[in-house]
Order: structure tokens, then sequence, then C-alpha cells
């Protein structure tokens, strides 16, 4: 770990040039993205940190690392105690580190394109009482340190194609401007990339495993663009496409551009850093702080969108049937080899551009941390008797997948047939779920727990999250989960929404389980209902395994649900599996009625 | 309605003798209470409105009158159209009627001790740009021309007994106090006459249905009170009884008193008016906004009240079951008369001190407004086909109950049986829930909404509310209901807490069903638990009416407890029943399967 030792002490030097005490590393990017193009890795290359949350502060003579539960094991793997304190977030949060461990007068760099105003204004709170003082830098120090940082991806953009976005630029354009007309604001300053690829119809690799351009929009209330992104990326296809309303300007102008707004400029402050804030407040522009309107309109997708949605899901079914049948008649040597084998069927459609997260491929004791990522060095032998999780899912031109299954290895124990069919049941309560119009996800995450509640377990993770349409496989605004107050547990369900169905059980030391479906949202007319109803529809297509239900627990609605689950996976795969494949898939799918029938001989 | 016209006329007389230009009538006391003694009815003298939540405005040339969604007809049936405009909340707030109304720089009048400070606030950010002033008035201008206006109630206080409150009130006033030392809080200012009545063990009858006695009191970190109260009401029993710690003063020595309070002091601003507010903001004392910690320590019951609770539903079902045996054998000719004898039976135990609140007794279509109180005007005679809807309870020194029950008068239809049964399927299921620690209300709301989901049909109100122990049939913090942010539904389950499981459906011009029961929350250990689970105990004892379920829509752990909830109330009440009450309570509590079996015969 010396490495990391010289690259702290570095950054302390360079600190120092820059007349600074201490400095902020987050794990994000200037769009506030959840996966980040390499040259943003900036945490990851002075910590060794590889986890998808975190952040670290940086002084003198100490400095620390602030995770969440889910990396407690994982950042005192791959970071140098020695280097660096932990902190668990959020009960000991950075700015009381910072507080309590920087001298009184002391300056503290962070990078405005990278820090959110919230943040600052929580931390100024805990600071400035101490006379510690937040200042944002011009360079990010750890760029004038990184010899060997990575340009960002110089990848090209490509057109998404109106049969598959279902809906032209122009036309989402317009009815964002409808909407910016109706609350006066002459601008509006997108910047999450997954809304300027819904908005413009476009596509990239910028960033891995969402298919993202790296570039900052203003759409003005007529409906025009300025696109600021790295030239070398707009081919003359994508310029066509575009159009003449669209006008590119270079990425580093979008700072300048700010501060030439006037007016009012709509701005939304989950996805804006606070050199955005900076900028039109030099600008002298009226901000309003109101949520992107492209999150809600790329949430709600268009028949086009959805159908491309299921079509991927039968592609995705297949690579899926392939994987468990050679799970089941082959058996991977190990987690990593699982993984590789399961991405090589994917390939095997020619469709796949990219994996939508990096695979949780996970057997026994590994399975019961839910965000468990496989390396070299914890990778298990697929031996013995156990568990082994697969969660997984794949970027396709016409949709994105996500989809967890838990197939035994050997014998399974009473107890994990028995949590396993809690899961489904609650699995089954989510997926037949009918509600009227503005429920929200909070309302229903009960019905996938209460089988565990009732035996006294739970799972530690939320229920559901949005899924896009060849965009990020988590996308906002809704979601299903417990918590009070968490990020769309309060936004109204509405047609056309995508969510992942996904309880699960985790006994730590032992074995993990989850049962994962995607589900659209869809409006659900029944005759004699009183208000208009929702539904879900599972979009999902692969088997249960069956070994591990428990058949006696499951009552009779819960069962033919389970049945017809199966009949529709086989009558979408089995055209297309054949041989020994084939064989399985239908043996796989067979009715719960056989398999009591078998049990009971 | 001609002396309501005179009675609005003297007001304006009145206003003008004031130099106001309006005056606004809210529907409370100086508590914030939610049923108010006779002397504060002053919205029903000055308009003639009996509901439960409303308010009047009125200047110089016109009124208007504001009520919810459920007082939508009934105050056209009472308030004269000619006198108020009918404005509906929340859609149609006061401030945006005053602003619009009022004239530029009117004097708009508030009585500071019927007036929240939140209702202050809002109303003066959409008045005061219309340069419309609100002025808190000395004396309540409507109190000067009520000529007969009765005074505040002079009922003596009670005591009420240690074997039935289980803790002593110092041993209550010493962990309040603790509680107030740890927050830096000298003073607490107790508002809310139920946790008057709780923190001294002391009951009374200043207000109907709620046994409270009107006071302030003013709790010191030492656990010293001084409560402010009518000295006519402290019996040599009762002065005993509260002992040396607590300091007796004249009711109208609160408002000085509060005058004079240094430091911190804490106050909840859900119970506090204005004028304590402002009292304190003249005292120059800090005020520390933080919830009644009486609220809570209320709600949580110890096993003395909780055993008392079990025992006042032996005595009240005894009462219903006589009532419902007397309805199917000797039908009452109408919803009054109805009404009538089941206080009667109620009053057979002579233990009953009040009903717990106004009886609801609907038949037919009344019974689908579920806010419904009958009048001879309305009440329909109980005959022909239909069903009659009972929502009742009554006060015991031991406990406080409140029931539903749906009855079948003649046959039902297979509707109205489809319906019940729905109903019933969700109140199973929220009985039998099983929950971690931490779960609030409103995650367990689904659960029994979701079979009449699955129908496209729903209940436009709470499923469940909290009931005191002899105190208030609505209790606070814990609710079981949907909507987002509203009071409650975010408060953590404690063991202790009592509430109602209600869930019903309304038919509007047709019939409507609810089935209530309370609930305590109860820890619910079991071999295997991975976390501390909580469960309810039902213990409202009284039949469901098996002529309306439908077993066929009923799977087997359903009917079971159906089963095992009427073997408990057969056990419970059969002994203490004879004759033909007795022959009909064992019919009423049979096994579902001999209902099955006698309907396939």
């Amino acid at each position: 770990m010396s490495s990391y030792n010289d690259r702290i002490q570095a950054l302390r030097a360079q600190l120092q040039r820059n007349g600074l005490h201490g400095f902020i590393i987050p794990l994000t990017d200037e769009h506030m993205s959840e996966y980040v193009g390499a040259y943003a890795r900036r945490l990851e290359w002075l910590t060794g940190f590889q986890g998808s949350a975190g952040s670290a502060a940086v002084l003198a003579d100490k400095a620390a690392m602030f995770v969440d539960g889910r990396y407690t094991l994982q950042v005192r793997q791959q970071v140098d105690g020695a280097l660096y304190e932990y902190r668990s977030v959020p009960s000991e949060p950075m700015a009381d580190w910072l507080a309590a461990s920087a001298a009184e007068g002391a300056r503290i760099g962070y990078d405005p394109w990278l820090t959110t105003r919230g943040f600052l204004a929580t931390a100024s709170a805990a600071l400035s009482p101490r006379g510690i003082e937040l200042v944002a830098v011009e360079q990010n120090p750890v760029d004038a340190i990184w010899a060997d940082q990575p340009a960002p991806s110089a990848a090209p953009a490509v057109v998404q194609p109106l049969d598959f976005a279902g809906q032209s630029s122009a036309d989402k354009r317009a009815a964002i401007a409808a909407q910016m007309r109706a609350a006066g604001a002459g601008a509006l300053v997108v910047s999450a990339l997954d809304s300027i690829a819904w908005l413009l119809n476009i596509r990239g690799s910028d960033v891995s495993r969402t298919p993202v351009v790296r570039a900052f929009a203003l759409l003005a209330d007529d409906g025009s663009v300025r696109l600021f992104t790295d030239p070398a990326k707009i081919t003359p296809e994508v310029a066509a496409h575009l159009g003449p309303d669209v006008t590119l300007a270079p990425y580093a102008d979008f700072g300048p551009a700010l501060e030439a707004l006037k007016g009012k400029v709509w701005l939304d402050p989950a996805w804006s850093v606070a050199a955005i804030f900076e900028a039109l407040a030099r600008s002298g522009a009226t901000v309003l702080e109101r949520r992107d309107p492209c999150q809600l309109a790329k949430a709600t997708k268009n028949p086009v969108e959805l159908s491309g949605m299921r079509a991927a899901h039968v592609r995705d079914g297949v690579a899926i049937s392939k994987f468990l049948h050679s799970v089941d008649s082959d058996t991977p040597a190990d987690e990593l080899a699982a993984e590789a084998r399961l991405e090589a069927f994917r390939r095997e459609s020619n469709l796949l551009k990219d994996l939508s997260f990096d695979s949780i491929s996970a057997y026994g004791a590994n399975a019961a941390s839910p965000h468990y990522r496989s390396t070299p060095e914890t990778s298990l032998p697929l031996e013995g008797d156990g568990l082994y999780l697969v969660d997984s899912g794949g970027q396709y031109p016409d949709g994105t997948t996500d989809i967890t299954r838990t197939v035994a290895i050997g014998t399974p124990t009473a107890e994990m047939r028995d949590r396993f069919t809690r899961v489904l049941k609650g699995h089954i309560a989510l997926a037949c779920a009918r509600f009227p119009k503005g429920t929200r996800g909070g309302q229903l995450d009960i019905l996938a727990r209460q089988f565990l509640w009732s035996s006294g377990c739970d799972y530690a993770h939320g229920t559901g999250h949005g899924v896009g349409h060849f965009l990020g496989v988590h996308e906002g605004p809704q979601r299903i989960a417990a918590a009070v107050g968490a990020a769309g547990v309060d936004e109204p369900l509405l047609p056309g929404m995508v969510l992942s169905n996904e309880p699960g059980y985790y006994k730590a030391g032992a074995y993990g389980i989850r049962t994962e479906n995607l589900v659209i949202v869809v409006e659900d007319p029944q005759p004699g209902d009183e208000q208009p109803m929702l539904a879900f529809e599972t979009i999902t297509l692969a088997p249960i395994d069956l070994r591990l239900v428990e058949p006696a627990l499951l009552n009779a609605e819960e069962a033919a649900w389970l049945d017809a689950y199966h009949a529709r996976v086989r009558e979408a795969l089995e055209g297309q599996l054949d041989g020994a494949a084939r064989d399985w898939l239908l043996a796989a799918t067979r009715p719960l009625a056989s398999v009591i029938d078998r049990e009971a001989a």
C-alpha cells in the first residue's frame, strides 16, 4: 500500500502549495452520477477504496474515510488504516470529524464541481463556530498530482433511434419547454447525465454501466438547447440528429455560460453541484429550485420504450436460462467464473451494450452481504451444499434489465427453503398488488416484508428502485422502501414507471437470498372499480428455483401465481433454447403440483 | 333561523364598538380540545353549526363558514346560506377568503386563546400584502354579546385511583421532570387537558365525552406543579391527593404566571395557543418547542392501565352483545331509538361515566357517511333489507372503549357480503400483523385496504387512531393511516399503545360498513426471531355478524382467526349473559364451518 502513502503525501504537499490545510474528496462527478468515468475516480486513486459510496478528508497530520454500513468491512480491506481513520456515516459525519480534527482558523478546500450546496451548508454550520473555513478550489489538487489521470472519455455519442425512444427529442423538448413557460423559467439547467441522454435521444459510453454522454445542457423555453460536451463526441450523424435547435459548445464553456444567464433559471438542487449555484449567484439570475422535469418524464416510459423493455427481458431471460441451466449441469468453479460465464451468455445475443451494473455473483456466506462484489481474494468455489445468488443486468438498446436469482447448489436446508419461500411470498404479494392511482411506493413496501416479519426476519434494504430505459439501472423518482422521508418513498407511482421487486433475506456468515424481477406500473381498469386502479406487470422472465420452494407455505393464489409465471417464462423462452437447455427450462418451469407429487412419492 | 341573523348582527355591532372590521371564530377551546365545554361552543351558538370541525369569519357585509368534506352537507342544513357563504377547506382556506373579501387596511380580530400561532403565520402571509391586519382581542366579542353563555363547568375534579392509573402522579412527575432537566428546561407548559389529567391522576367532567378537568399546568424541573383551575373544582379529597407539591391557582392566573417565567420553557406548539407564545415572548423566556412529553408517556400504557382496558372491554362487550341481540330479536324503531337503547345497555353496568363520543347509529344510506350523526330529521326506521352500522364507545373508570359493528337487517345483498368480507379480511390482516420494533402506523395501513383495493374499492378515512385510558377516545401520537405527512403516521408503534383497527367501505346513497376493534401493541417474542418483534392484541369483544361473511372469500388462516376470535368472545361474555341473549351469543359466535354447513344444506 506504499503507493497510497506516496499519494496522500503528494496531496498534502500540493495543499500546502495551495495554501490549504485540508481537502475533501467525494466519490462523484460534476453530474452527481452514481457511476463515474475513470477520470473522476479520485477517491479510488487516492485511497484504494472501490466501493460505490464514500468520501475522504485529508488534513496535514491525519485523514479519514467515511463510508456507510455496507462498506464497513470493505474499507478496512482496501484502505490503509495507518493512513486513514475509518468513520461510519451517517452517525459520524465528515463535518464533525473536521470540526474536531482541524485547527482553529484552518482552510479546508473543496471542489465546487463535486460538492453539493447541501453538504456545504451542513459542514459550514459545524465548522464556522470553530473558525474553520471551507474554500472552493479552482483546480482540484488531486488532479494536480495524479500524473496518469485518464482524460475524460472521448467516446462518441450515438443516436438513440426513434424506434427505441418512442418520442422525438423535439417533442420532448417542446413538452419540457411548455412546463418552463408555465413556471416562468427562461432556462433549465440539465446536469443529470441520464436526463440529457433522454432529452436529446442520445447515448454514450463515458461512464461504465450507464450509457450516457458527459455533458451539461441548457434548455431554453423555446425548446432550443445549448449542449456543452467534448466536440469530438458529436459525430456528423449525431449532429444531424440533434438538428439546428441544439447548439454545441465545449464542456468547459458551461460555467461561463451560467454566468451569463439572466432571468429565472430552473434548477434541481438534487442534481446540481455548488459551482452551478455559485455561478448563477454571480450572474444575478433568479434560481427556481424545482425537480428536473426530465426525471419524471423519463421515468414514465412511453409504449415504445415499454415494448423495448419487454423485448430486452425476453432476450435477457434466454441468457439467464442458459446460465442457470449451466450452473445446474456444469457448475462453474467459483463466483468469478460464474460471473464471466453469465456475461458471455448475455453477449451471445450480440445486442448487449454493457452490463447495467457490476454483477453480484455470491456463494454461501458471501451472499449474506447484499452489496457484495466478488474479487479474486474473496471468490468462493461453488461446491458443497449452499445457495448461489446472482444479481445482474444488461444494457440493451431497447431496454435495461436487472434480475436476481438464488439457486441451490447441492441440498438446501429446511431453513433455507422456509426463508426462500417467505421471500417469494412477499415478491408475489407485491407483484399482485392492485392499488389506487396516487399510491406511493412507501405504502406497498410491507407487502414484500410481511411473511418474513411473521417469522421475526427482515431485510435491511429497499424493496424496489426505478429502472431506466437503456439508461441508469437505478433511477428516480419512484421507490418502494420503508424508510421515513427517504427519497422516492412518497412519490406516487405512475403508469409507465419501471421498478424492481426484490425482497431478500440475509443470514450473516451463512447465506443470502434475493428474488428480483422488474415490473411496469400499468393502468388496470376492471368492471366495478370505483376509482382508477394501477397494477404491476412483471417483465423479467426466468425460472425461480423450485427446489427452494416449500409448497406447504404457499396458499392457492400464490401457487397459482408461480405456475402462471413459469408458464409465461416457458412460453416466451422455449423457442429460443434447444437441447439440454430447453429440457432444463421445461423442467424448471413445471407446475408446482408436479413438484409436490414428486415430493410425496 | 332569524335568531342567527340577530346574533351575527349583534356581533357586527360589537366589532364596530371594538374598532374591528371582522372576526374569526374557530371551533376549539384554550386547550385545542377536540370536544369543548358548553361555554366554548361559540361557533355553534353564532351559526348553528354542530359539526366537530369548522370555523367562521365574519366581516361587516359578509361572512363565511369553512368546513371540510365531512360537513359539506351538514353545514348547508344547519347554517343559513343567506348569512354565511360556504367554503370548503383545505382547498378554500379562510385566509384566502379574508384576503379577497376584507377591505385594504381592515383590522380582523382573533382570540389569541383560541388560535394557533401556525394559523396566524399562514393567515398573515396571505393578508399582510393587502394591508389587512390580524388583531388579538382582549375579550372575545362573541362572549360580549352571548347573554346566556354558560359559565365554564364548575364540576368537581375526582381522583383517578392508583388501582386504575397504575403509576402515582409523583412518579409520573419525577419522570417528566428528569426529561426536562436533560433538555435544560426549567418549566413545562402543559395545556392539553388529557396530559394534565394523566399527569396528576385526576379526572373531571368539564368537557363532554372526555373526562378531563379544565386547567393549565406548569411543571417545574423538580416535579412540582402549579395547577391553574377553578378552585371550586378542587375538593378536599382531590387536594389531599394532589399533595404539597401541587400548588393551586385560579385559571385566570395562568396568563400572568407565564409572563413571569424566565429561563428555558418547554412548550408543545401543537397544543399551545398563540396567547401562550405571546405571553412568553413578553416574559423573555427561551421557548423550547418540543412535543409535550406527557403525550407519549400517556400513550404507552402501563400494565395496570392495560388490565383496566381489557376489563372495560369485557364489560362493554356484554352491553354490545345485549344490544346486538335486541337488534335481531326486537329491532328498534329507528336509529335514534337504537342509539338510546345501546346507551341504556351500557349504563346497566353502573360503571359507565359517559359515552366516549357521540354514537354513530346509522341505517341504510345514512351509514354511507362515515361521520354521520343521527338527528330526529335524519333518523331512518330500521326496516326492510339493509345494513345497520353502530360506532360507539364508553368511558369507564378503568378504560375507554370504541367499537363499530355492522349488522344485517333483513337480507343482505351479495355485494354487501362481498364488501363486508373484504373489510373483514383487511381487519384480520391488521389484527394479525407482526412487525419489527420501529415500524410506524403508516407502514401497516395497506394491510387493511389491500382486499378492497383488489376490487377497486377503498375507504376515505384512516385505519386506526390512538385511544386513551379513561381519557380521549382519540389520542396521539400514534396513528395508522395512508396520508403522506399526516400527524402520527410516522410515529413508531410502541408496546402499550392502544389503537383502533377500523377499515370500512361506503357506497354513497346505499350503505356503509365498518368493523372496528381496539388493539394493544404488545411485545411478541418468538423463538428464532432475529430482532425484537411487536404484534397486536385485540381487546374488543363482540360478535362479528356471520350473516355478512362470505366464507368463500376467506382463506384458512382468516377463517381460523374469526373462529378463534369468536371463541374468545363467547368465553369472555357467556357467563354474563343469560336466557335468550346468551343463546344469541352462542349462535352468533358459532364456528364458521357450521355457517358453511348450513349454507350448503
